[in-house]
Formats: C-alpha cells, sequence, structure tokens
C-alpha cells in the first residue's frame, strides 16, 4: 500500500522511449499492492499501469505471470495486458527495479459483494479456467497441501496466542487433510487469489480480473474452493447459501464440474480455508507494529473452516442437480 | 503520502449521485498529499481528483482554498477546477471526513526544472497573481514573518542538533528580519508554496498549478522570493543566475515588478529561505521515527539563506534593467 520506489519524470520519458504508446501526460504514484509499487501513468495513447517489482519480490516467476496475463488476455478474458516494448519484451529496467506496463483496466472492486456479483465471478473463474488451456509456461503452487505444514511450523508455538487451542486445531485439521486430500482432480492454471479486491466490476458486470501473482498449476476446483471461502461468507462468519448458489451455479454455466470435483468440493473448502488461515496466521506474528500493511484477521479464517467441517456434500453450498 | 481513509464503492457511488459527472468507472487511492487522502476518478465524464481532508486538517479555510481556485481558473489560471454539486456545493461529507472533487489536470512536474521551466513558473505565478484580483476572500499569512519566531521558540533549544550554531544564526537573522522587512508592497493573492512539485508541465509548457493549501494574502513579491529558492538552486547549493533570469524575466513578463519589490527581493528572498528553515527544521525534530512521510533536509534551506545574506540587489539573482 506504498510507493516504495519513487519515478521522476525523466527517468519515466526514458523508460517509455521503449515503448510505442504515445506521449507521457500525466503519472501517480498508487497505494495498491502490498509488495510492489505501482503508478498510472496517463499517455496520449491511454491509461497504464506502471508496476515496479521491489526487490524482495522473486522476479523468476514473473515470466510465467506476464505470459499468463497475455495468454489470458488473447483468449477472451478480462485482464491486464502486459505492454510489449519495441523489442517484444515485457519486462524491462526502472530505478533499479524489474517494471512492467500493463494496460489499466476500468471498474472496481465490491466490497459488499451481492448474489449477482458472485455468479459473475463464479462465471468469470470458469472463464479463466477454460482460456488458461495451452499456455505453455506452468508453476507449482508454491502454496498447497505440501506446504501447508512446514509454514505451521514456523508459527506453531506461538499459534495459541492467537486463538485459544489453534495450535491442536490446526494440526489436527493438517493431519486429516494430508490423508484425504484429492488426487486425479482435473487441473490447469489456477489464479488462486481471486478475492473480491481481485475482481473489478462495472455495474453487475465483471469488467476484469487483476493480480496473478499468486497463479499457478493445481485442481481447478480447488480455486473454486478458494472462491467460495472468499465470495460468500457474511461479517458474521456464516455462509450464504445464496451466493454459493449464485458462484457455483454461474461457474457450471461455463464449465461443468466433474462427479470427483463435486465429491471433493467439502475437502477442498477445508483445505483453502486452511491456507488462508495458514498464511493470515503467519503475516498476524510477524508483521512488525506500525507496519504500513495492517495484517488480515486469521480467525476469520478458522470460523470458515469449522463451516467446512460440518459440511456434507456439495449441496450445502448451494449446488443441487 | 497515503491513503488514510478507504473509501468503498458503495461511500463512493452515493457521493458521486450529488454531482453531474457521469458514472463511476474506476478510482484508485494514489500516494500524493502528506495530511488528506487522495483518489484519482474516473467516470464517463472524465478524471477527477476526490480528496478527504483528514481530521487533524483546519477545514476553516477551505471555502478560501476551493473558491480561490475556482475564481483563478475562470480568471485563466490552469489550476484544478473544484466541481460543484447539483445543490452548488464545493465541499461534501465522505466516510466522516469533509470531501471535495476536483478536475484532474494533465502534466507532472519536473524533478530538474530547466531554465525555461524556471521561466515558465515565473509567468505562471504573475498570472497567477493577477488573476486573483478581485477574489472577494481572502486569508492571513499563517507562515508570515511575525509566525517566524513563535515558530522558532518551539525547537530553539535543539537546534544545534541539526547544525552547530543553527541557534545563534536564526536568532540573529530573524533580529534583522524584523527590523528591515518591508511594508507597503504590493499585496494580493500569492499562492505561498509554488514549489516545483506543484507545478504541472507538459514538455516545456506549464500545464497547472496545484495545492493551494497555503495560499492566503501577502506581498506579491515575496511569492516570487520564494519561487527564486525553490526553483533556482542547484544540489551543490549553488544558486544557478541563469534560472533566476529566467523565472525572473517570465514573471516581468506578465507583471512589472515596481522599483520598491525589486529592491526589496534580496530581503524578501532572505525572509522566504528562513520560513522554509523554521518549518523544516520544527518537522525534522518532530517526525517520529519510521515516519511514512521524510521530512525534508533543514540544511539546504540554510545554506540558501547564507547565498541571499551575501546578495546586494536584484542584479544578484539575474534581473538587469
Amino acid at each position: 500500500m506504498a510507493v516504495y520506489t519513487e519515478v521522476s519524470d525523466d527517468d519515466l520519458a526514458r523508460f517509455l522511449e521503449r515503448y510505442d504508446i504515445g506521449t507521457l501526460q500525466s503519472f501517480k504514484g498508487i497505494a495498491e499492492g502490498v509488495e510492489n509499487t505501482n503508478y498510472v501513468v496517463h499517455t496520449t495513447a491511454g491509461t497504464f499501469i506502471l508496476t515496479l517489482y521491489e526487490k524482495r519480490v522473486a522476479t523468476d516467476d514473473l515470466p510465467f505471470f506476464l505470459g499468463l496475463m497475455e495468454h489470458l488476455q488473447q483468449h477472451g478474458v478480462s485482464c491486464p495486458l502486459p505492454v510489449r516494448d519495441n523489442e517484444g519484451r515485457q519486462l524491462n529496467e526502472l530505478c533499479g527495479r524489474t517494471a512492467a506496463l500493463i494496460t489499466f483496466i476500468e471498474g472496481f472492486c465490491v466490497k459488499r459483494p451481492k448474489p449477482v456479483h458472485c455468479a459473475e465471478a463464479g462465471r468469470g473463474l470458469a472463464r479463466l479456467h477454460l482460456a488458461g488451456e495451452g499456455f505453455k509456461i506452468s508453476r507449482k503452487n508454491a502454496l498447497g497441501p505440501t506446504d501447508w505444514r512446514p509454514l505451521f511450523e514456523h508459527f506453531e508455538k506461538d499459534a495459541d496466542s492467537i486463538s485459544g487451542n489453534l495450535r491442536a486445531q490446526i494440526e489436527s485439521e493438517l493431519d486429516w487433510l494430508e490423508d484425504i486430500w484429492p488426487t486425479g482432480l482435473p487441473t490447469g492454471v489456477i489464479h488462486a487469489d481471486m478475492f473480491p479486491d481481485n475482481v473489478f466490476f462495472l455495474g453487475e458486470e465483471l469488467s476484469g480480473v487483476i493480480d496473478f501473482y499468486f497463479a499457478c498449476n493445481d485442481f481447478l476446483a480447488y480455486d473454486l474452493a478458494i472462491c467460495l471461502n472468499a465470495w460468500c461468507f457474511e461479517d458474521d462468519y456464516s455462509f450464504n447459501v445464496t451466493k454459493g448458489r449464485a458462484m457455483l451455479s454461474g461457474y457450471e454455466e461455463i464449465r461443468k464440474l466433474s462427479a470427483s470435483e463435486r465429491l471433493a468440493m467439502p475437502v477442498l473448502c477445508r483445505g483453502a480455508a486452511m491456507r488462508f488461515l495458514l498464511t493470515r496466521c503467519y503475516d498476524w506474528l510477524n508483521t512488525p507494529e506500525g507496519a504500513i500493511v495492517k495484517p488480515h484477521d486469521p480467525v476469520v479464517y478458522l470460523r470458515r473452516l469449522r463451516f467446512h467441517q460440518r459440511v456434507d456434500t456439495i449441496a450445502d453450498y448451494g449446488l443441487h442437480d
């Protein structure tokens, strides 16, 4: 949520000479992105987002993320398009940082999604899954089931300071998940972080999906489980089955879930809740006081996990045959 | 440099209903403004800046600042225009803050102004001075000569921690300035903070002046002295007389300086250097470590003050008859 690297007019003008995108009209640092510096750039050719990848961000995966955005955009997904420079490069250097220029997407995220937004998000996710087919690069999920226990071990001794008995609860859930985690479900490119703040709307219509920096190859249905967690719970921790039904039906309008995916949904939802519970616990315990970016409350995901533990079938999420 | 107040899509949509500026397309919090929260807002009618005045900002003067921007804009100055709502109001409430919507100005500030930019800034300042005539509201300069000593007294005991002997240097300079400060120079509305980061250019042409939150009524030539300080020194503390000449000549193309203004310029420059030396010292000593906004180095203005102390006439700044 900050501009870590200040770019001067001279730096930017020199950088833009590499691109065929008109003349610079204005640029403003924006308070978006937890780990990178972002500017909104107006040129005579349109509006763009300039991202400078800060030094602590691993740049090895950038060709995957940017290549994926280009692939998806070319296959009909509304997402930012990385602009290639006059030599065909998506990445350049600016102020000692790796930098990329992407097209600006109009629209804004919805703080309190309604069922109609959940349906659109479901359709958008399914479109993304279909469009991802044929993308040539692959990337392992760095926060998949095998990464959960090592992550937990980083903070398990402090876990109970977040919530009483949290350590034991995570431990037994991890044991269970490791035993029961499905194999053989349809895989492909997943967004892996399609929270409401990464989906833009204009009115009730989805106008774009952003932030592909967790995208990877994994079970497609796991991506949907992440979205059920992120979109369909209320502030009082209750699951809104109307939103769940909207999201699942929206998804199935574009891509039908297989029988095994339907069967696995409760487990996948528990896994998705675990993944965000773990990273939020870690961030909660490792964010210095007074940091610019306030960590998210992990307890939200503990409560969601508990809901999923009582779920029997995908019908409990709102999907009936 | 931060978004202190987060505005949701619902909040903003409700707020925009008061205005006749089309439909919301997107909004992004920008890292500008030390004390306020700012968003760039795209609507179907254009681009705007939304400012939320944070609670520690005195809102009593806002009608002066916003009224002045409107007056100047209507009299040919390129500056943001506060948008009036359907009931004619420039100020409304949003998320518990007083908020205003102003037009977006294309252009960007120049980190290293060239003489051509200094000439444009001089012309722009003179235009602003002429356009300010007839503006009905007035505002006392809250950082004028009579405010300097009380401000100094807030930190004088710590002054020498900034630079050896600083306390005595400020004290004797204040004695001198209080004795010699001119009276009877032409007065009017001044910007009072027209630093390079408050002036936008497109190419070599001034496209807009922003940030009127220090504007007040004072000697017009004092405003020019502030600009000579802010635009015409190099990083090595030397005065660039080519830039000084460009700025003064540019100013005089639009508004001739009187004989008394010319005579007073060295004193006014010393006063302007003192004003920024004092506020920078105060901020330097009162900014908590790790604050988002890093304070400016006060020593820069001590060095500029020393230059002015050796100046005899306005010719030393580059202006000859």
